[in-house]
């Protein structure tokens, strides 16, 4: 070792040791004719006091080795872990010089996104960077200790594999050694997890890495991480609690948070009540079906629409005419859709006040207040329009309303199931499916999803009004990871597939190697699986997934740092036996 | 659960109890009017008792529910765990049927291999095969356990990166959203390994899938696995005595096994004593120079060969003149490409006798038997010819004799580093590299390893004399990984790229990352790579790394069990700006 102890590392108990030290230089410092220099590596700051005044070669991010003996410091620094101690340098020498980096390295940089992936390697250097990378490495650990408890046996399955464009678009690597033949990469490792159910290896995880060539909107990335088990011999409650177990393990020993037991609740009711099958459960603010109420008072929004949606915002009645006027403008844009907002202020001295009171007088206006449980100071809000533009819009609203008035703290977990979702949904056309795919019904989880034995005979008559045997876990509004009972029955497969508009030739060329499998013997299973980097994001307090993976792509799935992807040369092309197509604009 | 207990758990203390059971009809048998059903899961095999003798329905490998009572088996099975128990059954359903299986389901099957991976899914099954996934995982996990607790942060590094092909050949991907661009698979986290080091991880490690389209010889896997790791701050000597630690960790924890301290041979002794940088040392045996004592007696094939070896194999002097012609054959084999084999017999009673006797008197025998050690008893193999051929002939002879005459026990475990690499080889056109890198200098290990600073000034006027701070850890005559102190100065790392053929362009574009991160302050940095498929092989006493890999492929690199590659839609191409290159015959 270069050194003798890390930069985080000595105490005052190590006082008069003499110890060499490695690290970066943070910040050097003249004074009084003495050199400081905080010299910092993954573990921490330590202070260096050099008799000399000579601060040159001594410059930001240079990489230096010291040799001195600790000595207690005159004015302690009570901020950092080795605060109370310095080292009198006896010996230093320059590693390697250092260029002055294009931003800070400091927990808040100045620099902006792309300049932050281009020089990822600096920008890893931060403490608030790092910090992420370690908790997804303890989250990993802890992940793996429990299932490893369980008697989850980790199975890596392989990258290279079958091109099936069923769910989003696959990226493929074409074969050298089979000509005009293409792997693709897994979209998730499905099929060998059910595979691995058939072999009787019972319950099966893995860490793995998926991929998925979207179009990528905010904080997707082509490859990404998930927690991917599967069990043999259970039904979906025996799912639930197992993985409702991880949760709450995960929650206990990286953050030491207990989380109480995971409520349930029905895809049906979820859309009711939250207008979105991610519900983020840390406030109430529920959808109120107001059709009934509103209707009938020669107010033609409300009358003539298809639905009529309230929420109740608390505490919010003083909300003043410039800020309802600019929610009126937020709801109305693109992304939100709706076609405008009535508000009923229920103010603190008992009164109300509303933008309709033209057609509804204050009688009127007070059931209104008692069908949402409005109180004094209450600011009630509604839509109306199509149902699901207007459910969409409510929800958005409601979440909007949830920011503003401070209760989505990110320090704050509410987790739930979501279960009973529907087996099928028409796919209209889909940016992110090949346009063959389009004016189908596609399955919501994925092909292999067990509807309920009691929705099964619906299939033929009203395949939309099928449930499935799927569930996913919610935790503050965003869906961590989902899963389902699985198909083992290779008659009942089939006919997804045929429902899924595959003809027999294509299942059996896509999929044959799993019906097959079905006709040796598969047992019941079921599985789930968890979005890795999704949760470390959520457990890190971010928004944003990107900070918790070492090198990630940005949103044309460009790697700036090493410039990837890029051109090949002629000679890759002609071994792999293809050609670029040059498209004309 | 389906079931309340597993195939394996059941005991005596659990007799009485009513169990509900899961698995798979290993066999059925009807015995009295009774049927007994073997049951297996993974966890084991129970038997059960059916009063009815009705045995359809229950054939092998149907997926069977079973309840009823424990009893204690009047003829106990010592041979199984369960097997003092049995259940009397009271209810029995059978959840999924199977057809007969192509191959059984035993330890040792009647399955060939094509046929084993197109039925994988029934493959797994077999005890066997699933123990050395088990193992897979225990080795797995210990690992992690290990590099744990010394503070390696497992950190993922990206699987879509650039395309660099100065080692094997790459697999690509093209790119949609970049037309005529494409990613690479990753030989190796190299670069980013490297990269973390620069960003202050300090200690990193993964375990992780890496990709290389080469021709498969036997036993290769397109996509392979390595436990990748990287230290900084630290000398050649700190990296061996952590992975010498990891070895001997994973031998105690996972087989029980005290080994050693590793002894370390450098490249040029393993050449001049075992003619391989890879050396069995399970065994002596050494390779002995014998040009100088078998020269100047008039035999042309020694006075006129370039290099002389012998070995000394123990014990075998009473191979018959049928063996020892064979022997002869074996070695004249193109594989091995030897001219011919003398051989020289120290019989029980002293006398020595040889196939040169025409040109040795047995006074001049004496002398090579003393050469090289050889006892009463004794066999000394002879081959000649050109330095490097005859050196890798004589390490192959030297092998095969190890097995012939049993020394090559896989329960028995020899490690040992190998040091002091060359750092460059010249290549004089590898199939496995593309044409246009054929007549180079290439890296030994890779671009990115470190010279030892005393064989720098070698560089330009003796390249393929310099030695690299490179070092491979052998066990049983397999190379189970390697590595390398790392480059971290900017400009030697351009003078290597200058001395293996790049441009000064060729490496700023396919390395400008890296060396522009060498100017913001790397840290002395090295690491390793270990083998995961093969040490788990070596663990599991195989040869093959195949059956220690869920979904291997073929030598063709076909997946024969869900057929990929395979070809792709004229949608999914056009789409990838990609079209199919039909060569003409």
């Amino acid at each position: 070792m270069l050194r003798t102890h890390t930069c985080g590392e000595l105490r005052n108990t190590d006082i008069n040791k003499t110890v060499t030290l490695c690290g970066w230089v943070q910040k050097s410092r003249l004074m009084g004719g003495l050199t400081f220099i905080d010299l910092r590596d993954r573990y921490g700051i330590t202070q260096l006091k050099l008799s000399s005044g000579n601060i040159e070669g001594y410059g930001r991010e240079c990489v230096i080795k010291a040799t001195g003996k600790v000595i207690e410091r005159e004015s302690k620094n009570k901020n950092i872990a080795t605060g109370d101690i310095e080292i009198e340098i006896e010996k230093i020498e320059v590693l390697n010089r250092a260029v002055t980096p294009p931003f800070t390295i400091e927990d808040e940089t100045d620099g902006g996104d792309e300049l932050r992936m281009k020089y990822r390697y600096l920008d890893l250097r931060r403490n608030s960077v790092r910090k992420n990378l370690e908790l997804r490495h303890r989250i990993a650990i802890e992940t793996r200790n429990y299932l490893d408890k369980l008697n989850f046996l980790e199975v890596e399955t392989p990258v290279l594999i079958k091109s099936t464009p069923e769910g989003a678009r696959d990226f493929v690597v074409p074969s050298r050694m089979n000509p005009n033949q293409f792997y693709a990469l897994p979209q998730s490792p499905q099929t060998f997890k059910q595979l691995l159910m058939v072999s009787g290896f019972d319950r099966y995880y893995q860490i793995v890495k998926c991929f998925r060539d979207e179009d990528l909107r905010a904080d997707r990335q082509p490859e990404f991480t998930q927690i991917d088990c599967e069990m043999s011999f259970i039904e979906q409650e025996d799912i639930l609690q197992t993985f409702e177990g991880l949760v709450k393990y995960l929650f206990k020993t990286v953050k030491g948070i207990d989380i109480p037991d995971l409520p349930r609740m029905s895809y049906a009711d979820a859309m009711k009540h939250y207008g979105n099958d991610k519900p983020d459960t840390r406030f109430e603010m529920k959808l109120i079906d107001f059709k009934a109420i509103a209707s009938g008072a020669n107010f033609k929004v409300f009358d003539d629409a298809e639905t009529v949606i309230a929420i109740c915002a608390k505490g919010a009645a003083e909300y003043t005419r410039k800020q309802l006027d600019e929610l009126t403008e937020w709801v109305k844009r693109p992304q939100i859709g709706a076609t405008g907002l009535v508000y009923v202020r229920v103010n603190a001295d008992g009164t109300i006040k509303s933008s309709v009171d033209k057609f509804y007088n204050e009688e009127a206006l007070k059931k209104w207040a008692e069908a949402c449980g409005a109180e004094k100071g209450d600011l009630i809000l509604v839509l109306a329009g199509a149902e699901e533009k207007t459910r969409k819009a409510a929800s958005e609203l409601r979440l909007e309303m949830g920011n503003r008035l401070g209760l989505r703290d990110k320090n704050k977990f509410s987790c739930l199931w979501v279960i009973d979702f529907p087996l099928l949904e028409w796919n209209e056309g889909d940016p992110n499916l090949l346009a063959s795919l389009a004016g189908r019904w596609h399955a919501k989880h994925h092909p292999f999803t067990s509807p309920k034995p009691e929705d099964i005979e619906l299939l033929n008559s009203n395949p939309g009004a099928v449930r499935a045997n799927a569930y996913d876990v919610v935790i503050n509004g965003v869906e961590i990871g989902g899963g389902s009972i699985r198909i083992h029955n290779k008659d009942l497969q089939a006919k997804m597939f045929d429902i899924l508009g595959f003809t027999k030739e294509e299942a059996q060329k896509q999929f044959g190697f799993l019906m097959n499998a079905f006709e040796f013997g598969a047992p019941p299973h079921g599985g789930i699986a968890l979005g890795f980097d999704r949760l470390c994001s959520m457990f890190g307090g971010a928004d944003s997934i990107r900070d918790f993976i070492a090198f990630p792509k940005n949103n044309s799935g460009r790697d700036l740092m090493i410039d990837a992807p890029s051109e090949i040369s002629e000679e890759q092309l002609n071994e792999l036996n293809i050609a670029n197509v040059i498209k004309k604009n």
